[in-house]
């Protein structure tokens, strides 16, 4: 009797035997492929040295990074490979180009969805305390996720989202501050989970004694979606334009919808104190619309990559309301490469004007998923302290 | 500004918008790839009429049934595509073949992963209350999947679990049964809640009052990992002969740390009454072991397309001592074009010389996941009434 996996397997032909990718001693990375009949393989990946590339968008010169794409050989077994420089620790993701047409690597068991595209990933742990050691799992003690349900009467529906609660919660009796995390246009409840890698960053940093045991709440950002592909009555594709994403409104209007279920269902430490809320592009736009809504919410507020320009009178008279009272942290974080940074420069323009304290982290790089992984662990180590 | 996820998108090429699969009025599907430059294009699935093939395995004449394979067609801009049957309501995966190597469909976000092969899938709700319907979200209250670790002093390591618990569990006082549900070779506590749909199958069955609420449990049934891949302190790439199928000792010596902990931390009926064991393959025959070890514990065992032939006198005795108290149900499923079958006939052999009861559902088709899911949406409904 063969099973059915291992029929599929069988599917995959001679290439099912190859390593890939295999991480060498020095750290660099070899893929490969078997393709025997492929007339160009290439492999693209945020591990190789970026394409810059220049064009003109309404008008405006625009420069944007691609991930690196490096040609492929092959031997005379019909396997294609590449071996990188060694690479500094990071998850890195990567796709291969067979004919120019993207594929997942089929060796390689680890892949992860951004929105709708799937790409194959690895991590290097180069040494302890890098970023692709946070990344990684330990052994140390875990926390719960939690795929949960939740009642939006503003939205008029029921909602999914997802809750990191740290090791030792379902032990104790103590309370615990909370972190709101948001994610960007096109993503979902899952989005922070999976490309985040918030469990093993929280986890990672609990254990260290860097963070501050808290909860993390993911819900989705999308008012208009449930709930991630696979888990809406729908089977939608997701896409970029999908979430309107200039519209916070109606996040704004539901958000006391997630905090009510929140607060009524975990053993939750309330008050501004002990409550964050922070988000990568489209949600640092909505931390940074809710942190003006709710003033008397959030002493912690994190824009990954993403912020409301105060470019109307009455943002600037909301952002003057809520620095009456100013929170313990208002903290931007935006890459050098990153058409964000514009909005940035305008919001921290008036905060400067007005003498509104902030913190504003620059890193090098775009709007990725690399920066936002960062920013996390750098947010999560300086809240509710 | 151009997000990351954007200009991967673009890597895709003129083919990112195409619709793979398509699902027609009819019920048939549509199968779209873009490939200019490849030779040969087919799609494989089981929703096509699957390839029998026969073969010598030990001497002996093996017969095993393989997803069908059709030959797609290349249009004049570089789309291939094939336009299957009218097809019933089920969940359905394929892959395509591309110059003979499986790709996966670049249209389709919904994808699973079975021990180490990434599938694309996609579902057929021909009418409701058919097999696909079970498998898709509906508009019901939805239960929560919760990913948790808990000590296990037997086998010296922290473990990763999923727990189920239904709609309604966090705001009632109840105390729920439980069902523990055990997974394959090469699996882990992944495979039940993703290849499974246990949540979307449980919603179902209990938002139409067919299956009482109840916990579902799913541990890591592979004694020396602790939890599926990206969450085990190594990157292991999964293989069916990892699981050592064969030894089910270790899990039945650590099983009491799992029901330990879930009777610790979650509001549970206790008792044997209140209790079932389940299980595919390798998970199988783990129930009809720690239904022989642990008689006075499980009320409802269910074996699918897994059991232990009672060949040594030990197990023929520990059967005995189990029927000294018959469970309320001894349940067999097997496939009938399913190797196992001749283990099930044997066990039931026993079963029937001694007189002991128990149920037995012949399916057709072999040891594969569409069969699971059936047995489990039978399963559930028999228990704990």
């Amino acid at each position: 009797m063969i099973s059915a996996a291992a029929s599929a397997q069988q599917a995959l032909g001679p290439g099912t035997g190859l390593v890939s990718p295999e991480i060498n001693p020095d750290h660099s990375v070899t893929f490969r492929l078997y393709s025997p009949k492929a007339i160009t393989v290439s492999v693209t990946s945020d591990c190789l040295p970026p394409r810059v590339i220049e064009f003109e968008r309404d008008g405006q010169k625009t420069v944007m990074e691609l991930d690196g794409v490096a040609e492929m050989t092959q031997d005379k077994n019909g396997v294609w490979s590449y071996t990188t420089a060694p690479l500094e620790g990071e998850l890195y993701s990567y796709t291969f180009l067979v004919n120019g047409e993207k594929m997942l690597d089929p060796s390689n068991v680890y892949m992860k969805r951004d929105v709708a595209s799937w790409v194959s990933y690895f991590t290097i742990s180069a040494e302890e305390g890098d970023k692709g050691w946070y990344y990684e799992v330990h052994d140390t003690p875990h926390g719960t996720v939690s795929k949960q349900w939740y009642d939006s009467p503003t939205l008029g529906a029921d909602r999914r989202l997802t809750v990191y609660t740290p090791a030792g919660y379902e032990d104790s009796k103590a309370k615990y501050p909370v972190l709101y995390l948001l994610h960007g246009s096109g993503g979902d409840e899952d989005a922070w989970s999976d490309l985040g890698r918030v469990a093993q960053i929280m986890d990672n940093l609990i254990a260290e004694g860097k963070a501050e045991p808290m909860i993390v709440v993911m819900p989705n950002g999308v008012y208009f979606n449930q709930a991630a592909p696979g888990y809406e009555v729908n089977m939608f594709q997701p896409t970029m334009t999908n979430s309107r994403s200039d519209s916070t409104k109606e996040i704004e209007d539901s958000f006391t919808d997630v905090m009510k279920f929140i607060e009524s269902h975990y053993r939750v430490a309330k008050g501004r104190e002990n409550t964050a809320v922070a988000g990568l592009s489209m949600g640092g736009r909505q931390s940074c619309a809710l942190s003006m809504r709710y003033p008397e919410k959030f002493d912690y507020v994190g824009m990954f990559s993403g912020v409301l320009p105060p470019t109307e009178q009455s943002q600037r008279e909301a952002l003057d309301n809520l620095f009456k009272n100013a929170p313990e942290l208002y903290w931007i974080a935006c890459g050098s490469a990153d058409g964000v940074m514009a909005n940035c420069d305008k919001l921290m323009a008036y905060l400067d004007e007005k003498g509104y304290p902030y913190e504003f982290y620059e890193s090098d790089g775009g709007h990725i998923w690399r920066n936002w992984r960062v920013y996390l662990t750098m947010f999560a180590q300086m809240i509710f302290k």
